[in-house]
């Protein structure tokens, strides 16, 4: 079996590092953000820091944990016998996927029936997905990785089905100036989850050793960034259209009469 | 081989810390400032504060480092075996050059197309140069140093041209009283990056040891502080000016009627 090599390691290090810092300057970035949208949308602001603030966390654990699980003392690498966490990132992902979900909802400023309905059926549905999916992670047989990774599919399907069919008619009701990007941050959830499943199967097709780590721990940590980091910014841009016309009234309004 | 000496290692530790500590109140300073401009500048400000935020992070990570390479009990130095992470300024790079192009396309207010066209291409022209300069850093031989450095100077020089002939009409366009400053801006940026190649050439003239090291480090060190820190106060320098028409309105309107 192929080992990891001191440069695999480092390589893997300096992403989870990457991540940490991107993350947590991203939760920065939203949540002083929220002075610059509507209040309809400073809940959307607000969790869209929340999930980079959770993911940072756990990217700081897991660079703790993966530097905690080899020793690379003269260019060297050795197991120190204690394992590398995999499960901090399912327990991120339990969190931050229907927080993920919430705030492509909330920043659409649907009717507070429909927000709270579909809000729920999608959080339910992420964290279904997320729960079916780590048994397969820590399987030792590819049948099992298979077997609960096929599983965790059917909620990603119906996920699927619920942003492109469900809020078909919602996205056609957004602001004309919003609705691009609206549209852009749906299949931008679909993109960066779909890299998801190719790097837990990646485990499944026999893909082993050092090269398999590498391609699961950077492949997961990018398509992290893309769908918590990248995707935020997104609705802060929605949200900074759809409030242009508050700003714009609240300045009208303050004008004195001539 | 020339060696390190406990003197040229605390000067690098040392410059380690100051980088931490100018950098992390920078940031404190650029946030802070969001309140003191125009609403149209707060990304720029936000912004301004995570490079600096970015680069504190990694300063702080990089003086850890530093610190695990080496033992220095008894005033005498000896490598512990731990390899001193170069990376953690690559990593950094990645995230706060193309971030310092957007905050000045940010705070020269253009219009929204202006703006994403410009911010994207330098991002990505930015991004581009890191990458390549990369390999070259880590490289044992002169020749791919040389070979990287090279290949990185193409999209430096693209920058350079974007920045004095693409954008030489829109600071014509910029009010009277911030076009200095933000030309200023324009050549601080491009001062302070020519010091970057200067460094990593340095490694490439055959310069080694000791020595090499601290005009490496420090180098780079004084440098980051410059395009980031110093730079950053002349963006929130332009952000106050060009805020002062807009808190003059402001007044006005909440004049009473005679």
């Amino acid at each position: 079996m192929e080992t990891l090599t001191v440069g695999q390691y480092d390589l893997i290090y300096n992403a989870f590092s990457f991540a940490f810092a991107t993350l947590a300057a991203a939760t920065i970035f939203f949540w002083l953000g929220r002075s610059q949208v509507a209040p309809q949308y400073k809940t959307a602001m607000t969790i869209t820091g929340l999930v980079t603030f959770i993911a940072a966390y756990h990217y700081f654990r897991i660079g703790e944990s993966w530097a905690a699980a080899f020793d690379t003392a003269d260019a060297s690498l050795q197991t120190t016998g204690y394992a590398f966490n995999q499960a901090y990132r399912y327990v991120d992902w339990l969190l931050t996927v229907p927080l993920l979900l919430v705030e492509l909802i909330l920043v659409m400023g649907l009717s507070r029936s429909e927000t709270i309905s579909r809000a729920t059926r999608l959080g339910l549905l992420a964290a279904l997905m997320i729960i079916l999916g780590y048994p397969g992670e820590v399987a030792t047989t590819a049948g099992a990785r298979w077997f609960w990774g096929i599983a965790s599919m059917i909620p990603f399907l119906w996920i699927i089905y619920e942003l492109f069919v469900g809020l078909s008619s919602s996205i056609k009701d957004q602001p004309e100036d919003a609705r691009g990007l609206v549209s852009v941050a749906r299949y931008l959830v679909i993109g960066s989850w779909a890299f998801y499943p190719v790097v837990y199967f990646a485990g499944a097709v026999g893909l082993d050793g050092g090269t398999a780590t590498v391609v699961i721990e950077v492949g997961y940590t990018i398509a992290d960034i893309t769908a918590k980091a990248v995707f935020g910014v997104l609705i802060f841009m929605i949200a900074q259209r759809k409030s242009a016309e508050y700003f714009a009234r609240q300045n009208t309004v303050v004008q004195p009469a001539e």
